[in-house]
């Protein structure tokens, strides 16, 4: 099947992986994406900006603005959400501080990477001080997208096994990619933009259940960010970035596979196997919390009447989400028994029961003492059996597929506002409607920095 | 033996390298530095200011310039050898670049880090807009240097064999620890800085050769200075970034020896490990120069005359250097048929000999086509056999064990200075005096932003 933006042969030289996709990048334009994967791109935007209203004003944020605001020189850059006038760079990283530090934001399950926030939030910077309309937007942003997905997925599952936290080292390509495309780089510079991200991708799953992880996307957003504009300039890097010998994907991952970059491109889309978060945690304890707040309503179970709780789950789980002895809602975002004593005691599973006071909750820690969890290599990552023992004696029994949110499940258009506005408090109901309308009819935006203006609350 | 900042043994639990390097950084005094390494620590920063000078107008440098100022805000550092004054992350960064640029400045040899860029350039950056004296500036120097180096050493040789540029992978941890110091953190602080550092680490050894080399350093010195400055205002990070599970050295290398972080701490420095180059370029290829240099000399070679060259090499200088069509001075200086042809026909090697013209001159070109590098196990790195078959059929031979500037025949105080005034054109007689004098009498130095300020040319 011919490639739809149909390059000449002789440009795919198949050991130029870096050259093929920075050609593409180039070369494609909105006409060339179909309907359905434009359809999803708003989706992501929608959820994006939600979860950085709702980050906005976390102590991570307030800690970022008060160590590099000083060393940041002045702007007129807007990060979401922030009333602040500030350097591009700067509310680039800031974007993507507060679109991840809840762990609401989206996620390709199939390489568990957040490909939005680094992409949209050095987009959303950028659109702040330069005129960008929705529909370059849009097509910066799938294309971002795109190839971010596509290093990442190249290299998954050994990359992210072997430690890296692929939403930051891929995250550098994807603002680069998306940057780079704003700013109508020729293939060559486009090529170098990516080998100047490659260079920059960094970010350790150390790093998980502190604040260190959402600065993740947020230094990639800014890497990604300065990669394209030094390219746009001259500044010269090895031409194979990804695929040399001493390139990203040789370096990062113990196996690789090239032809994930490059196959399909133009017919198939990453932004098809996007998921959104019902709850804002790590995505693999997602079926835990599902399956715990339906057995609490099918059961009316009583929490303080549980004796123990048994989760068998993939071994996945444990190795992300196995913080047991935790003090605050960071950490909690990374439990296997919290997400399973607030499954059970709550019911509910939202921002607030991720914060440092439920976490230390007496009734909840004490839940959580009475979990366990079981790796069990045939359960999927999608699924998990829970088996929850009362003190009478009595036994409940639940096995679940699909987590609410899941591909098979996801959060419908509907969901998706709603979720929107939970986090959105700060907004005045008109800001909010405008922002959500403003999203899906993308293609008729002027001005992406209405947007950005859009999300600050009116004091 | 006892080490000699006297920690509680309570605190050294072997699996926190990090909070135990954490520790010692916080404690040490300026008096607890012996003093050959507060005397290595100077020459390292004459060595260190001269580049800078000799790179500040490179082009390298105009780019980042025209790319980053206009998102970088306004501020009032200074980068070395420029007069704009600018925000101190982007100095930091401009820092990096200018003293790498050339492949001129210091390298230790048993790792192949050049550790005084990243750290230095974020200490003279944070010196032009705080007040920092002689004194607080050497210690923080030396303290970035070791840990950095210690890193470096205790994953090397396969993280570098990998193909990470760990000037640019270990930079991030030595400006963290020299910004650090500067800022007075705390252990728990100073623990937080090196894990932010080390999530950021990066660089790719594919981009020797091109500009985004020196790229490394300079973002590793602003990583490391924004690591500091966010620790300090309390963001939060895993403990354990260095020695993890998912933390830097298990993630960045096949094998990591964490004893060479701790063992002999105040005792054994490794700024007593470090060289100065004669020659800007890749290391491994001095001795090939040094010996064509004499070779030339010895025999009164005319290079026209000149049939073929062999040299028999270290496995590692193809591995690094086996650049042979080249077009540019920067990938010029990882060539070992570049360097061979210079030695041979200028008898020299400085900064004129690695220009775009001298690499694209016709007889230099002819040269380096004549030119055949056999990778020879039983060769040591720091030696090299080259042959010369002359037209006439006359034969010469030399064998080098070590070149110029190795720990064996290290550059001489005179030497030293001598190569900063070779950099330090733009300059008056009586500043590069003043700067000179300055360095080696750092402890009564009041103010380092004077010697910054000593460094702009002055128009």
């Amino acid at each position: 099947m011919p490639l739809k933006w149909s390059a000449p042969q002789k440009e795919f030289i198949l050991s130029e992986v870096t050259s093929q996709i920075a050609h593409y990048v180039v070369r494609t334009s909105l006409e060339q994406i179909p309907h359905d994967v434009r359809k999803e791109a708003r989706r992501a935007l929608i959820n994006f900006i939600g979860c950085t209203l709702g980050g906005a004003d976390h102590e991570a944020m307030e800690i970022v603005l008060a160590a590099l605001g000083p060393v940041s020189g002045n702007g007129a850059a807007l990060a979401l959400g922030r009333i602040e006038p500030i350097n591009p760079l700067l509310a680039a990283l800031l974007n993507g501080v507060s679109s991840h530090v809840h762990d609401y934001d989206d996620t390709t399950p199939n390489n568990y990477i957040h490909a939005t926030s680094p992409v949209a939030s050095a987009l959303f910077s950028y659109s702040s001080v330069n005129n960008v309309t929705g529909a370059e937007f849009e097509l910066a942003f799938i294309l971002g997208f795109e190839v971010m997905s596509r290093v990442g997925s190249a290299m998954y599952p050994s990359h992210y096994d072997a430690g890296w936290h692929s939403t930051g080292t891929m995250g550098t390509i994807g603002a680069a990619v998306g940057i780079g495309k704003l700013l109508k780089l020729s293939p060559l510079q486009m090529t170098r933009a990516i080998g100047l991200a490659a260079t920059q991708s960094a970010g350790l799953r150390e790093m998980f259940g502190s604040m260190a992880k959402s600065f993740h996307p947020g230094r990639s957003a800014q890497s990604g960010y300065i990669a394209a504009l030094l390219s746009k300039e001259g500044f010269t890097t090895g031409m194979q970035g990804l695929e040399g010998a001493r390139g990203l994907m040789a370096v990062q991952s113990v196996k690789a596979d090239f032809s994930t970059i490059t196959d399909a491109l133009g017919d198939e889309f990453a932004l098809r196997g996007n998921t959104y978060k019902p709850f804002p945690c790590g995505l693999v304890i997602h079926p835990i919390i599902d399956a715990c707040i339906q057995l609490r309503e099918r059961y009316l179970i009583n929490p303080v009447n549980i004796g123990a709780v048994r989760l068998m789950v993939a071994p996945l789980v444990r190795d992300l989400c196995d913080k047991r002895n935790i003090t605050t809602g960071l950490e909690g975002k990374f439990s296997a028994y919290h997400a399973a004593a607030i499954g059970l005691s709550c019911g509910k599973a939202g921002l607030n029961e991720f914060t440092d006071a439920i976490v230390n909750d007496t009734q909840i820690s004490s839940l959580r003492k009475r979990v366990e969890a079981i790796a069990d290599n045939s359960i999927p990552e999608s699924c998990v059996k829970v088996e929850v023992d009362m003190i009478d004696g009595q036994r409940y029994f639940m096995a679940l597929d699909h987590a609410i949110g899941d591909l098979t499940r996801p959060l419908s258009d509907a969901q998706l506002e709603a979720k929107f506005r939970e986090q959105a408090g700060s907004l005045s109901v008109k800001q909010v409607d405008e922002l959500i309308k403003s999203c899906w009819e993308i293609e008729h935006e002027y001005n992406m920095g209405r947007l950005v203006r859009l999300t600050i609350p009116q004091t």
